[in-house]
């Protein structure tokens, strides 16, 4: 009647998992219809972003709208740490690039900063394709949780931040810190090409935030923050 | 008279640095001649690839070539352990950004890899285009040594490399390996998006390599060889 959540099968986003039929819209019903081509009966998985994973039978395919019988549920936990990554804006296609990566690597929260050097600032419209972009890559790197982007912040703002472990991608500073055993919250800060200026860093260390170097090398922005990303994950 | 090697200032690539005297060719000529518009008595910084670089000043600018007088030459050791990623090959765009990634994590080589479920081949004028991006991710990037693409292998081939550090990474192993104190040689492979086949699996593990996962997440073949990377060093 219905497979396990073990054997493979193609994977839909449905933000409203709770009733036992659910409906797949937009860009999903048509990629499940027109690139897919899939049909009444066959099982799909389903994951509302939020933890929720469910297997279903497709019952009916419409021209805009795919509707799904539930046959079961899973929850998936939170990892123990969340990951904010806030990092100075790439331009163009990096940008979403990076969106991607960040998503595969398991941050959980990505937010834009306003650097002394760097200050681009996505418009609504960009903001909205990159949440197309998460929703993309948690379907495909089967993520059950997705990231969220927030508003831009200043530097300011995000150092006021309260987090167990704060971090600024430097350079200067010591390498390998580690998430220990238990669980918390992380923000690491990735600068602009540019790098930050001394002003940035003071500000940052009175706040009480710490310097880490990523490595030997001078890494592109978006490089960095996937780079941090792994390591503390 | 000369700068010592804290100051920043533009780099170049010039594969020959053992004479008093260095030349600045093709690519490296065009960037500091038409792009930068340097001129005779400006500083200037050049890598061989190979660990040497040098400080030293502009004597002449030509049409296609740029002189410089050496002042002052400094070795950087290679990293103790030498690391390299062999990984099936991405499409498109997707190749050159893994290249660049991998150059500024710091691989030492990388090969590409036939596998039963991907094998583009990268034809010549593609691999040439592929050694202009490691020059200029390492110019950018401030390294010392040149990342290494050597020839496409099968894996059977790339089974009998002999490395003190042997995995292959598969969503199934256990996580965080890490490179000892010492020295040695490491070497991760990377599969296509389809993932290994079985049979590729049990081969490996027959040749005594160990499955290592990168995360709980399916990672693109890109991310995942430049999360592998980060992760060793």
């Amino acid at each position: 009647m219905t497979s396990d959540f073990t054997t493979p099968c193609r994977r839909f986003y449905c933000p409203h998992l709770s009733l036992d039929e659910a409906a797949l819209e937009g860009d999903q019903a048509r990629h499940a219809t027109r690139v897919l081509r899939l049909r009444a009966g066959e099982t799909v998985e389903l994951f509302d972003g939020c933890g929720t994973v469910a297997r279903g039978t497709i019952q009916h395919v419409g021209r805009d709208q795919v509707t799904v019988s539930v046959d079961q549920r899973r929850r998936e936990e939170a990892a123990a740490w969340e990951v904010t990554i806030a990092s100075a804006v790439p331009k163009g296609n990096r940008l979403q690039d990076m969106i991607s990566q960040l998503v595969q690597v398991g941050v959980d929260r990505w937010i834009p900063l306003r650097c002394e050097r760097a200050s681009v600032n996505p418009r609504e419209a960009k903001l909205e394709r990159l949440e197309r972009v998460v929703v993309e890559s948690a379907r495909q790197c089967r993520r059950a949780w997705l990231m969220r982007i927030e508003a831009m912040r200043s530097l300011a703002q995000i150092l006021g931040e309260s987090a167990d472990v704060r971090l600024v991608a430097h350079p200067g500073g010591p390498r390998r810190p580690r998430l220990g055993e238990g669980s918390g919250r992380a923000v690491v800060l990735i600068g602009p090409e540019g790098g930050w200026t001394d002003a940035e860093l003071e500000q940052a260390r009175e706040a009480g935030w710490n310097d880490w170097s990523l490595g030997p090398h001078v890494m592109r922005l978006e490089t960095a923050a996937v780079v941090a990303a792994a390591l503390l994950r």
